[in-house]
C-alpha cells in the first residue's frame, strides 16, 4: 500500500534521484518534467554538455542504494591543467594522487536516473508538462500538457526540483514570510567546443579540467566520453573587456589570439560562436524556507541555484536527497517533522557552499597569477602532508570530504584563512617559505585553532 | 517650455516631494497615487500614525527648498524614556542637550508636501490610480482607474516611489540581470494606543521616545500633537514568547501584565488590540540597479525597504531626494549622466542604513540590560565630549550629522566597535571604567584609527 502521494515537479538528475528514493520508501510518485524525455528526442544529442561530480556527489547516490553504474561513463579528472598565457602548461593536482573530480555528461547522468525510476514500482513519469500554478495549501498543481490543455494533479506533498529559474519558487513569492535573494555576478558565460580527433581521442589530455586563467576572465575545458572537450568561457558582462565591449569581429578575433593562443588550435570556431551567441547570466538564489505548510518543498537549485566556479552544483543537489532519504527514517515517514528538519540541515550548507563557490572565482581565474597566492598554496600543501590530522585544505573539505557538512567546510577554511594571513605576515615569508621555522610557527598556530586531532 | 514628462508612481512623503523637485526643475510631473487623496477622505483621520523624522531628513527639506514650516507640527524628543520591568523611569539623552529626534504625523506631512505640489506649476495629481503595468523600455504605464478602467500614461521617464511593497519593483523582477533580495526579520508588530487627558494633555512625558525594552520584544511609544501617543509591540512571530505562541486570552493578560505593568494605566484595551488585530511582519527589500534602461527609476522604500529600529526609513528616502536634486544641476538635465550616478552613489549607503537598522533592534531592545553594554556607553560618551573631534558616537553620525553618509558612519562605527573591544577587554575594566588610564588608553587607540581631526 502506498503510503501516500508525492508529485516531484522538474525531471532533471535532482529530481529523477528524489522520485527513485520516494519510490523506494514506498510513495506514490508522480515526476513531471516541461521538456520532451530526451531519450526520445534528440535534442540532447547534439553537443554534449557536462558537469562535474565529486565525493558527494558520488557518496548520496551510494546512500540512495544507487551503485557505480553512473561512474562508468564519468571522466577522472586528477588535476587542473592550467595553460598559461604564454602558452606553458603546468599541472596543479586536486589532492592527493588518487583524488579526482569526474567529468560526466548531463543528458547522460539524467538518462540513466530516468531509466532507473522508470523500473521502480510506484513512479510515474510525465514529460512535456509545464508548471502553471501550485496550490501550498494542498499540495494540488496545475500543468500545462504539449502546450495544449491543462490537467490538474493531486497529491498529499509536493517537491520542486525545477531548477535554478523554479516556477514553484517564483509562485512562492507571494507567500508571507518568505525571504528570498537573485544576485547577479559581474560574469556570463558561453559555451565553446574543441572537436575529437579523427580517431575518437582527445585533443588536448583528457584527465584532467583545462584551464585559462586570465585573472578577469577564463576558459575552462572538460572531457566528454567522445573525445571532445566542453569549453566554457566566463567574462564580465560589461566592463572592459566583456560580452557588452566586444562587438567587432576584429576585436574578438584579438581578444582570443592574445588570451587563448594555444586553444585557437583546438577550438571550432570561437569566434563565429562568440558572435553569434548571446552570454547566459551567472546568478546566485537563497530562500527560506524551503518548505510550505508541510507539504511543498524545495530541493536543488530550486532551493540554492549557485554558480558553477566550485563544480558543486549537481553534488548539493544529490546531498539535498541523502538527506531527505536519512530524515524519512529517522523521522518515520512524518513528514511534519521531515521538513522542518531538512530545510534546517540543509539551509546552512546550501548558503556555504553559495559563498565558497562565488569566492572561488577568483581563486580558479588567478591560479597562474599571484606568486604570494602560489607561496601560501605551497606552504599549506607541505603542512597538511605533514600534519593531515591538524590541516585539509579548503578545497579537499569541500570535494572530497563528504563527511565534513559545507558549512563547517567554510568555517573551518576561514579559521585557516586567518592563520595563513598570520604566516604570510612573517618578514622574508617570499624567500624563507621552505624553511623549518615556518613550519614550526605554522604548526604552533595550527594547534592552537584547531588542536591536535591525530 | 517643459523639459520632459516624468511620472512619478506612489504619492506617499517621498513620491510627493519628488514631484516638487522635478516640478521645480521645469520638468511636467504626473503623481499617481493609489489610494484616495487623505486630505479629502476620512481614511487617515482615524489614529495617527508617526514616524521619526531627523537631521537627514530636515536638512533634506531644505536643500529642496521646503522651509522649517514641516517641523511646526512636529514633537521633538530629546531622549529616551527607558521603562524598566519595575516600572522604574530612566531617561538616555540621544546625543548632546540640544538635540532631539522627532516624531512627525505620516498623513499630516504627506498632506504638507501634497498640498505644495498642487501649487506648484506642472504638477498634476491622480488619485486611486493603481499601477498594473509597466514598459521599461519607454516608460509608458497603465493604471486601473477607480477600480473601473484603464489608462495608459506616456512619458519620459517613470519613478517609482510606491513603498516598501512596490509594484514597478515587482515587475522588474522579471528584468535581465536584476538583482532583488526581500528578507523577513524574526520580529512583527501591531500598533497600540496611548489616549490623551481629557484636557488634551499628553499622559507622560511628551517630549521623548518611550522604550519598553525586554531583550526580545519591546514596546515603543511616540507622542502626537492631539497628546495621544501611538505605540508599537514588536514581538517574535514564533518561539515562546511570540504572536503564535500568545493565541489564549489568559496568556496575553498575563504577558502584558508581567511585562508592561506600569504601561497598563495607559493603554487602550491593549489585550483586546492584541487579540483582535494581526501582526504586520517586517522585512528588509535591497535591489540593484535602481534604473533600467536610463528611463526607470526607483526612490525611497521602493529601492530599499528597512526596518524601523533607526528611525531612519523617510530620512533616508528623503536623502535620496537631494541627491537626486543635485544630480539634475551637476549633469545639467543629462538623465543618461543622472540615472547611474544616483543609484551609485545611494546604493551603498542605503545597504548600510539597511544593516545598521537591523542591528539596532538589539541596542534598542536590551537597552536596559547588559551592564558591560552600558558601561561601554558612558566609557563612549565620556570619550566623545572630552575629544569631539576624535570620537562621535555612532548614534550621532547617524542620526544628527547629515554630512557624513550612511556608507562612512556604518564603516567609522565597526572601527570604533573594534577599539572599544579592547578597551572593554582591560581587565578590570568593570570597576575602573572611569579612572583616567582608561581614557588614556582609549585616546592612544583613536588616535591611531582616526588620527587628530581637530
Amino acid at each position: 500500500m502506498s503510503r501516500g502521494k508525492f508529485t516531484v515537479a522538474g525531471g532533471g538528475p535532482v529530481g529523477a534521484l528524489l522520485a527513485i528514493l520516494l519510490g523506494r520508501h514506498g510513495y506514490e510518485v508522480g515526476l513531471y518534467e516541461g521538456r520532451p524525455d530526451s531519450r526520445k528526442t534528440s535534442i540532447y544529442q547534439g553537443r554534449s554538455i557536462n558537469i562535474a561530480l565529486s565525493d558527494r556527489g558520488w557518496h548520496s547516490l551510494e546512500q540512495i542504494g544507487i551503485g557505480a553504474d553512473a561512474k562508468s561513463e564519468a571522466i577522472p579528472m586528477f588535476h587542473r591543467a592550467i595553460h598559461g598565457i604564454d602558452g606553458e602548461l603546468s599541472a596543479l593536482p586536486y589532492g592527493k594522487e588518487w583524488n579526482a573530480i569526474w567529468s560526466v555528461s548531463r543528458s547522460g547522468i539524467n538518462q540513466q536516473l530516468l531509466d532507473i525510476a522508470d523500473q521502480e514500482a510506484g513512479i510515474e513519469t510525465h514529460f512535456e508538462h509545464w508548471l502553471m500554478d501550485v496550490d501550498f495549501e494542498t499540495a494540488r498543481t496545475v500543468f500545462q500538457v504539449n502546450r495544449e490543455h491543462e490537467v490538474t494533479v493531486d497529491a498529499d506533498y509536493l517537491f520542486a526540483a525545477d531548477g535554478a529559474n523554479s516556477k514553484v519558487r517564483r509562485l512562492a513569492h507571494n507567500l508571507p514570510r518568505f525571504s528570498y535573494s537573485q544576485t547577479y555576478m559581474p560574469q556570463s558565460y558561453i559555451e565553446l567546443h574543441i572537436p575529437a580527433n579523427a580517431d575518437g581521442s582527445h585533443k588536448i589530455e583528457k584527465n584532467a579540467l583545462h584551464i585559462w586563467p586570465r585573472k578577469d576572465f577564463m576558459l575552462i575545458a572538460l572531457p566528454n566520453t567522445d573525445g571532445t572537450f566542453t569549453c566554457t568561457l566566463f567574462l564580465n558582462h560589461s566592463g572592459e573587456p566583456s560580452f557588452e565591449s566586444l562587438q567587432e569581429r576584429a576585436a574578438v578575433e584579438a581578444f582570443f589570439e592574445s588570451n587563448f593562443a594555444d586553444a585557437m588550435d583546438y577550438l571550432e570556431n570561437p569566434v563565429d560562436t562568440f558572435m553569434e551567441k548571446t552570454a547566459s547570466p551567472l546568478f546566485l538564489v537563497q530562500v527560506f524556507p524551503w518548505s510550505f505548510n508541510r507539504k511543498v518543498g524545495l530541493i536543488g537549485d530550486a532551493a540554492h541555484a549557485i554558480v558553477p566556479f566550485y563544480g558543486q552544483g549537481m553534488n548539493c543537489g544529490f546531498e539535498d536527497c541523502a538527506e531527505l532519504n536519512r530524515l524519512i527514517e529517522t523521522h518515520d515517514h512524518d513528514w511534519d517533522a521531515i521538513f522542518p528538519a531538512y530545510e534546517n540541515a540543509r539551509k546552512p550548507n546550501g548558503d556555504a557552499i553559495a559563498e565558497l563557490s562565488k569566492r572561488n572565482f577568483v581563486e580558479m581565474s588567478d591560479l597562474s597569477g599571484d606568486r604570494r597566492f602560489q607561496i601560501r598554496k605551497m606552504i599549506e600543501a607541505k603542512f597538511s602532508a605533514r600534519y593531515p590530522g591538524l590541516w585539509t585544505p579548503l578545497y579537499s573539505m569541500v570535494t572530497f570530504s563528504p563527511e565534513v557538512p559545507y558549512a563547517e567546510a567554510l568555517r573551518v577554511g576561514d579559521e585557516q584563512n586567518r592563520v595563513m594571513e598570520k604566516i604570510m605576515g612573517l618578514p622574508g615569508i617570499e624567500n624563507d617559505w621552505d624553511k623549518q621555522y615556518v613550519m614550526d610557527q605554522l604548526h604552533a598556530l595550527a594547534k592552537a585553532s584547531f588542536g591536535e586531532r591525530q
